[in-house]
């Protein structure tokens, strides 16, 4: 379940206006801007943006990055932004860094629907010129290459059924990969990338069943391996993704300093998805609740529109 | 350009009851479903199944299947479906053959536009409950499954711009992997699979300028290989689809005994796009006109429905 609430009456015109009124004379006013955007869900922000373009004739992302700046900033534009729009922005992000940033890119590529995942390939494009894949292409080397251009391309069937036959066989596979340490080769490669998550599922508990051990277990080695880091990631969004985003979240705050970015990144792709369900496993696997931690760890307006997103107005 | 002729006006109710009309009573009159079926556009064809069907409660590809048999039937059928819906048919078909017609399926991915490809993809889904590449993926092996996948599961930017320099450094890098006979190198499969089909004609004439040969001269080795030939016909189809085509067809009516299903799957998915100029090409390089060595080389009801399609009825 998601975490904003949003008013089932608004107007995009009186907010535009009043947006534009939060952004002009001395200084901006911040908590404006997060008591109206944190409160509309994605068809209402589309709609403001258009009201706002139409009026003042200047887009509202370009008006927000020129009046607030760091982690406020990045954070309320993205938020702003059309989700599948976002996520292109958010692999590109991820691409840019000087190690790419591999987790965003699984997460995107194998968290989201089929159909969404195709919406951001649209959007990369769009935006960038270039196709998804072909920028992660030249982005990373080797097996984590492989890997990751592999899960950006996938279009997996997205149905519930699955084969048992093919669960047994393929658990089979991967535990006897897992065994020679063949970590990439390439049949793993081919049952994580192509098959459906259901059928994924169904040949992970396969393996536990048969092996007596987790698949990501199975995939543990040096632990400063990335292409290994990445294949479990790649595993966890799979098998688990509020379980998976739980931890994301853990480590970002338990970070020295706190990754901002990641924090960010989680709660506004998740904020009308399923956020509330990732708290409350946070909270039993942290025993304090996630706004609790980030009221501790973040701070001003960052801090407030963050918890505007968590459902949490008073700071 | 197209070499179907169809009506402006035409009525779907009228087309679906003489359908109906010749599978009727004693044999089925094959001329009336040339006649209707062979002049009718995508569009046409699809208005006359959904009639088809609410008239007679019956879905007119198993009627027409019921009724035929053999390479007409087959060419008819496939005719009659969606032009992805067909692909993804096509497709299937490659993957069962004992050997995997490679180059059925690299023709599809690397010659349809790009949002067409999808729609394959999302028919093929749709159809048989699996993926396209998974598919793909579980009937092929080695360095032509890498080649086949990352090309199925492609989404190119598909404008015309593409940047001089990256063709410029990638054509070095097709020709260095290509003097090194190290045809299965990742970044040689990077280069085909993601780049744009703009980007990589330039990259292929930069090749040419800059060593004197073509890039499918470079890629020949034994040609027995079929790995290679995969390579080289990826590279046909992105760098002139239609002269492909012209040499596909060539092919399968000089082969012994004539290969009727890469005959009608050239004709038939390409009769409302790109035929006539494919029989421009045809005949410039064989000095006898495609319609004169259908003629020759096919009989019967399959050689009419061939030749309505190139927009020759008189038989």
């Amino acid at each position: 379940m998601a975490t904003i609430t949003a008013p089932k009456q608004f107007s995009p015109v009186e907010d535009a206006e009043n947006i534009k009124r939060a952004c002009q004379g001395w200084g901006t006013d911040e908590g404006a801007l997060i008591a109206i955007l944190g409160h509309r869900n994605a068809t209402q922000r589309k709609l403001i943006r258009l009201a706002y373009e139409e009026i003042y004739q200047e887009d509202l992302i370009k008006q927000l990055q020129s009046e607030l700046s760091g982690d406020f900033e990045r954070a309320i534009c993205n938020w702003t932004l059309d989700p599948a729009d976002r996520d292109a922005v958010l692999t590109n992000a991820a691409l840019q860094k000087a190690v790419p940033d591999y987790r965003a890119i699984i997460e995107i590529a194998c968290i989201r629907s089929p159909e969404e995942l195709l919406a951001v390939r649209r959007a990369y494009r769009c935006r960038y010129k270039r196709s998804l894949e072909e920028d992660v292409a030249s982005h990373t080397m080797g097996h984590i290459r492989k890997l990751l251009v592999a899960v950006v391309s996938a279009y997996r069937y997205d149905r519930d059924e699955f084969d048992t036959q093919v669960a047994h066989l393929e658990a089979d596979i991967l535990h006897e990969k897992a065994q020679e340490m063949a970590f990439d080769h390439e049949e793993l490669l081919r049952i994580l990338s192509t098959r459906s998550k259901a059928q994924l599922k169904a040949t992970f508990n396969r393996y536990r069943d048969n092996h007596g051990t987790s698949i990501t277990k199975g995939l543990s080695g040096d632990p400063a391996d990335a292409y290994l880091a990445a294949l479990r990631t790649t595993i966890r969004c799979i098998r688990d993704p509020r379980k998976y985003y739980a931890k994301v979240l853990r480590n970002a705050i338990n970070t020295m300093g706190t990754d901002e970015d990641t924090l960010s990144r989680v709660i506004i792709t998740r904020a009308e998805k399923d956020l509330k369900d990732i708290k409350e496993l946070y909270f039993k696997r942290n025993n304090v609740t996630l706004d609790d931690a980030l009221v501790r760890h973040t701070s001003g307006d960052y801090k407030a529109f963050l918890l505007a997103l968590l459902g949490r107005d008073e700071v």
